[in-house]
């Protein structure tokens, strides 16, 4: 394997302790061109299956028509002694894989919660990917530690989150929750977490990994937080908070649990996973009202502004308590103290990171403030329109009160029903929806916002939920209850 | 904004309760194509930058060149308002954040580890960006889910790892180290992590993240763990062994320290995160001796393995502990048993997950197990070559025995010269290394293996070496020791 080595290294040395017997053949995929040169032979086939597959993702069954351990049954039980060619990993990209895709880009999928890709960031990706910095120092890349915390601030800005604050990128909401629990029990020397029955489950896990105990507090009848309910928190390392809970995009009052946090000495972290992009509209800001009094944020980019896993950006009001929970310079690490005090491994558990600053920064030059006003107020304009027909329709209710792009909502023909329901509306292929429960019942989650999605897939799913409810009910033992 | 909806949505309909002033103007950036077509359109000019990146990186300053607060000051302070457009970003890419990365893939950089990128990778991560899966259940993506399980058992097969193990990416050997020393307190209920002065610093901030008491034991004179200085591991949760350690390559007893485990309880966690690359080379396995009686395993792929970040290979003999400290699903995440059990979500501290496992399995398939190996080799071959010009230097001495790719060694003149040296040498921008301490006296480290890495810049780095030693003896203060 000689790429980039020159036509000169074609024929490998034999390294002095380590002879080379099968490397004299070189691998047709990867070992014959320098890496520019395999780039510009294959780039291009691969920038035409990507630009057609989000061309046609929309004709393909969303969630994937496979069984377990169908696509393993499939796939060589080992690697291959040989270098085989890009073309030969593209066709099984397309034959083999794809049949095991659930399509988290297809303008049905309304699941869980989208995850959003777009054109700039797929290419940011690959130039990260090119670049391959690795910024755990200052110095070893100062462009993506400046970056990260610079982009950082600009989506502070885009989200009316105060100035000032640190900013960081960490894979997703389960590291940022857990960075911040981290912090608070350092800070404060308590071992206990206080969420509620709405809050995500990465708090409870975060808890359990740190093997710290975890309080739940009660819920109102729209999902959100009983202030009331915290009572004495000066035993408590920190509170999350949700602004757009998981289950029904609930906000839980946020400047009222912050006074609560102040007066005992409690961390705040606002869980604005989801909910989070869509501050970036000043007509949903009343939903980050307190935010300002946080200890720490995170908004997953990766959920609902067009950049694609992993970017979730965590922000904190207390850099100095992360530093003081995570700094720990080994000595092949030091670097002058000018250099120090940027490195972005002092403020979270990782030491290595990638440059995904990039894909954020072009996502936000590429579309600016107005194109990710544009894409947040469509989703939302699609769910409030869903929710309007499922609360005009007889045999239809909503389960809870439509928040964002999110709608809860269920067939009035009860339990069993909804849950046959949502089954035949997923192996239809045709729409991907998933569920909750809300007030002890099964719960048929919609959530809007997909890059693809339009007013045709909205009206689509509708029309597939009636015509799947429809037949259930005329099925036998369909309309048990 | 109104990408892949068609031309019907190019000018967006106002939100029932979000109207929408300032959306009309759509941006120039990536609202005014879909997403295939505009990827079609710009595709072509990331993949020409990519690719000419590549071929002239080694002409580069391979330590960025600038002051901390440099890039931020030429950054604007906030995102545009408007979408911009794709060649903007690239133009700025050139002339803003080139100049302030530090270039990894550069044939020069001898620093920490090696990070390689190839092209099969780098196509791939474009690919997994386009897909945006995210893998936290089976049926959220049985493709990212199976094709993860099904890469990790080809590549523990092409490292000689025992089969049946279980094997999961995460981003970083921090993480999979964290996540080795949570499910090792779980199950032994202790709170004391062992390992030895050589150890990587991950393992001391694992245990400082979870609130664990840190043993460090000593090391013998080739930076070897003493088994001996084990002792009693009866309150031991885990002990971390490390093959190939960051300072000096050093490989740990591994056999002897499994055996004091195994009487005592207590996990043993391997961390081969640089060297374990190697290991697909059959004349490194040494190293590797005992490993099969590890509880569990971390391999970095992104450092030696031509996958860029993140790539962190993490296997364990005990699947069924990771589980126990890792399983928790929400009412939101409930799917059939039959699919639960396939949940990499479960085995882990992530609940969501890139699509990591399609760049390893691109690069498996197009380079094969004698790519892997050539690769390996020649970085081996490179540093032995090296190795041998410092040993037969008058002035010049190794501080250690080379280990795979890495040469440690300092000049005879003495700590301060080396210092000055080092700086010297990483300002000229011709090559890049990083320093380390070996028996109290500062060390330089070159680490090779780099995929652009030819015997032209070996000798190179160490005429420049010499040439700067030959400088600094003549400066002014430049021989004091």
């Amino acid at each position: 394997m000689s790429d980039g080595r020159g036509p000169e290294a074609d024929a490998p040395s034999p390294g002095a302790d380590a002879p080379s017997p099968g490397a004299d053949a070189l691998s047709p995929g990867a070992g014959a061109l320098s890496p520019g040169d395999f780039l510009r032979a294959h780039g291009p086939q691969a920038i035409d299956w990507a630009a057609s597959y989000l061309d046609r993702v929309g004709t393909l069954p969303v969630l994937a028509q496979v069984r377990p351990g169908e696509l393993s049954a499939r796939l060589p039980d080992a690697a291959p002694e040989r270098g085989e060619s890009f073309e030969a990993v593209l066709a099984d990209l397309d034959q083999i894989l794809l049949p095991a895709v659930t399509h988290w880009q297809h303008p049905r999928y309304f699941a869980y919660f989208p995850s959003n890709t777009s054109a700039p960031a797929i290419l940011a990706e690959m130039l990260a990917a090119t670049l391959n910095n690795v910024g755990f120092l200052w110095r070893s890349s100062p462009a993506l530690t400046e970056l990260e915390l610079v982009v950082m601030s600009w989506a502070a800005q885009l989200l009316g989150l105060p100035s000032g604050w640190h900013g960081q990128i960490e894979d997703g909401g389960s590291t940022a929750t857990l960075t911040a629990a981290i912090a608070a029990r350092r800070l404060t020397g308590r071992q206990k977490l206080v969420c509620s029955a709405e809050t995500h489950s990465s708090a409870e896990k975060a808890a359990r990994m740190l093997g710290m105990e975890v309080r739940t507090v009660g819920c109102d009848a729209q999902g959100r937080m009983l202030v009331a309910e915290l009572g004495d928190l000066s035993d408590t390392a920190l509170v999350v908070a949700t602004v757009g809970t998981t289950g029904r995009g609930a906000v839980d009052p946020v400047a009222q649990i912050a006074g609560a946090c102040r007066r005992h000495g409690a961390w705040l972290h606002v869980d604005a996973a989801y909910a989070g992009s869509a501050m970036v509209c000043p007509e949903f800001r009343w939903a980050f009202a307190g935010v300002e009094l946080a200890d720490s944020v995170v908004v997953n980019a990766h959920k609902w502004m067009l950049t694609p896993m992993d970017c979730s950006l965590l922000w904190s009001s207390r850099p100095e308590a992360l530093r003081d929970a995570f700094s720990l310079v080994a000595e092949y690490l030091r670097t002058p103290a000018a250099e120090d005090d940027w490195a972005l491994s002092e403020y979270g558990p990782a030491l290595g990171r990638r440059f995904r600053a990039l894909k954020l920064w072009a996502v936000l030059r590429c579309y600016g403030r107005e194109g990710l006003q544009a894409h947040i107020r469509e989703g939302v304009r699609m769910a409030a329109q869903f929710a309007c027909w499922v609360a005009e329709a007889a045999d239809w209710e909503l389960a809870a009160e439509r928040h964002f792009g999110l709608v809860c909502f269920r067939h009035r023909a009860g339990e069993r029903f909804n849950r046959e329901l949502l089954e035949r509306v997923n192996s239809s292929g045709e729409a991907f929806l998933s569920h909750t429960v809300i007030d002890g019942r099964h719960t048929l989650r919609l959530a809007s916002g997909g890059l693809l999605t339009t007013d045709a897939d909205m009206s689509r799913v509708w029309e597939l939920l009636q015509r799947e409810a429809l037949a259930l009910s005329r099925a036998p033992g369909g309309t048990a209850r």
